[in-house]
């Protein structure tokens, strides 16, 4: 104790921002007027223009909350934001490991920022062969570009075209031929009109997660603003905040009574950005409600929520202090660390020492598992084995 | 330990089923034909008809879920239901005290069935001087009627007209005068429709609550379907169940960044059939995002989250024996038992039985003040004093 210099931080939620050229890079040429740019829009009279992402003829904004590292609290704002408002870091992946040195972190997995931590941007898209053009060209982005600028130090998490269950699993095929470690997938899918994990439609995008040895990472709000608590209108944002563990425990919940782990023994599923202080009293409340309403239900009538849990999930947290107390009820092996770069949640750039704090009272080997073993057995980082999946034990 | 034989159980979280008379007997002559009153209809084909309330030209049928007292789980549906499939004291106040000592519990507290959990189905009502009525005709029932039978038995709690917040403070005042220790008021307001808690529409109603030392009680699901986390079309009603504790989540989120609390410091709340468990893990999380979210925000910038929960709520539990292994990090005074008779969570006529189990490594002092003496302090009951209310310390 405490946390021990030659101990490697993995961070297994982080968040990159796109470079103005990520699609016009890519995208063939009949598609660069209409695939994602950026462009000047003046959001806010009387302020200076916003940054914003032109897709098709849809305007994006980024909101400066969500790159906010380097900033005091008493800067963060809900504005849009510019380039130049953010540090390199945001963007560039040289710049990012600089700021991973920095911050003592040896690792870390980064979601999408423009198309949202899943990819559901390209969801809107009119035009689907551009849509599907356009999630190829961001995993292209991320495999060659981005965690190619460091492959030691970035676990590629890649995206779906989700509308098209047969083109995902090409997807999957396609990019974990190129080292994808894991996709982006919704949590509650059918809040945002697709069919929900309780139907037969994904069982081949869960198959070839299975068969590939993927997580798949379900970051708080990718499920879409009905996924979402319902927040007063004349209310505060910070609501929003103190709740998003809320999303995973939803996702977890419609997982353990779904048949989809039953039919998917090997999947492994990863809660971003959720903490795991709530893992025990939830996983007790199913098994409580699994005890006396599986009766009348499509509910597996052997396995118990818990056992799904401990099979399956495993969760992520910066500060928990109450549930790294509780970690022994959890299971020390469900729990990984995270960064959170360049959000709100993040410490940068004192990410490592805010963990000393952190674990100052965990026995060093209960330490190394949470905030490095457990990351790198899950993701397969570096890679051990070219072999298929295994299961987890 | 375990629970002693002396220590009485008093609940704060319970139902009660309208016998079929309640409305008609109490409506003038003119409202007797579209208030509220039981017919029979065939909801489903080839069943036999079921008996629902009509109110005005609106149905509502009671599912049989919510009166399982006394089945087996085997037994448990969401089917519509009829009187003769519940147990008298589903609806009778006599058989209902017969049911409790059976099973050991001392006193409840018994929210509405047909009115839902705080009156809502008339906000629903086309007639508001109907609808008016519809309540005072609700709470003359429950003073009356229902607690009358057994008044050292029943803690009343009374329900307003949402729609109107003089016509709400008038009806605190009546029905605090016929002895309400309670108030049935909807988590989440703005989910209804109605003025969130930020809005200062409500002040009135906080201040009669204050002033009377009446106890606010936020039951899950109170405020309506949109308050209620996004199940899956094809999922399973299990998952709701698991997930009731979120509601409580969501409102005690909002009471703490809201500026209610700071303007109605004595106001006491009851979070009712939420759960304990979540609460530290949840309790944190505000305090940190207090500490990185208020620069920007209109949120109190003295006072912490953590201040707010332990100076205004109570939660309750049966089994929740994760929240109890933490009751010291909760507040072992914020905790209250319940028993939840007629509805599924209950384990009537085995309630005390399950009491003993729950509570079997926890000291005496600490059994006695959850499972009696907090719930006796809140709702003032019986009534030691009848002065204004009091601020809890």
């Amino acid at each position: 104790m405490p946390l021990q210099p030659w101990m490697k931080l993995v961070s297994v939620d982080d968040h990159l921002i796109e470079h103005p050229m990520v699609w016009q890079d890519r995208l063939p040429e009949k598609w660069k007027p209409v695939g994602p740019r950026i462009v000047e829009r003046e959001l806010i009279p009387g302020r200076p223009p916003a940054q914003v992402w032109l897709y098709e003829d849809r305007i994006y904004p980024y909101i400066g909350l969500n790159a906010v590292a380097g900033k005091k609290p008493e800067e963060y704002g809900l504005e849009p934001t510019r380039y130049e408002d953010m540090i390199p870091g945001c963007y560039d992946p040289k710049a990012r490991v600089a700021d991973m040195d920095i911050d003592g972190v040896e690792a870390m997995t980064c979601f999408p920022s423009f198309p949202r931590f899943c990819g559901t941007v390209f969801l809107e898209g009119q035009d689907k062969e551009l849509a599907k053009a356009c999630v190829q060209a961001y995993n292209d982005f991320v495999l060659d570009e981005w965690c190619a600028a460091a492959p030691d130090r970035f676990i590629p998490v890649v995206i779906l075209p989700l509308w098209d269950a047969q083109a995902s699993v090409a997807e999957i095929h396609r990019t974990v031929a190129k080292g994808a470690k894991a996709i982006s997938f919704p949590d509650l899918p059918h809040a945002l009109g697709l069919p929900s994990l309780h139907n037969a439609h994904w069982d081949p995008v869960f198959s070839a997660a299975e068969e590939t040895g993927l997580v798949l990472c379900q970051h708080f709000g990718s499920g879409g603003e009905k996924s979402m608590p319902n927040l007063a209108p004349d209310g505060q944002f910070a609501v929003m905040i103190t709740l998003m563990g809320m999303n995973s425990m939803q996702a977890l919940s419609d997982w353990m009574f779904s048949p989809a782990l039953h039919k998917h023994p090997n999947l492994k599923i990863g809660l971003s950005e959720g903490g795991i202080g709530w893992l025990p009293y939830l996983i007790e409340r199913a098994d409580i409600t699994w005890e006396k309403h599986r009766f009348y239900q499509n509910i597996n009538k052997d396995v118990k929520p818990s056992e799904l849990f401990r099979k399956h999930f495993h969760g992520c947290f910066i500060e928990d202090e109450f549930g790294l107390a509780n970690r022994d009820v959890i299971g020390i092996d469900r729990i990984t660390w995270e960064c959170d770069y360049p959000h709100s949640d993040s410490y940068w750039p004192a990410s490592r020492k805010r963990a000393i704090e952190v674990f100052a009272n965990i026995p060093d080997d209960e330490v190394h598992r949470m905030v490095e073993l457990n990351a790198r057995r899950l993701y397969n980082f570096p890679s051990m084995d070219s072999s298929p999946a295994q299961t987890e034990s």
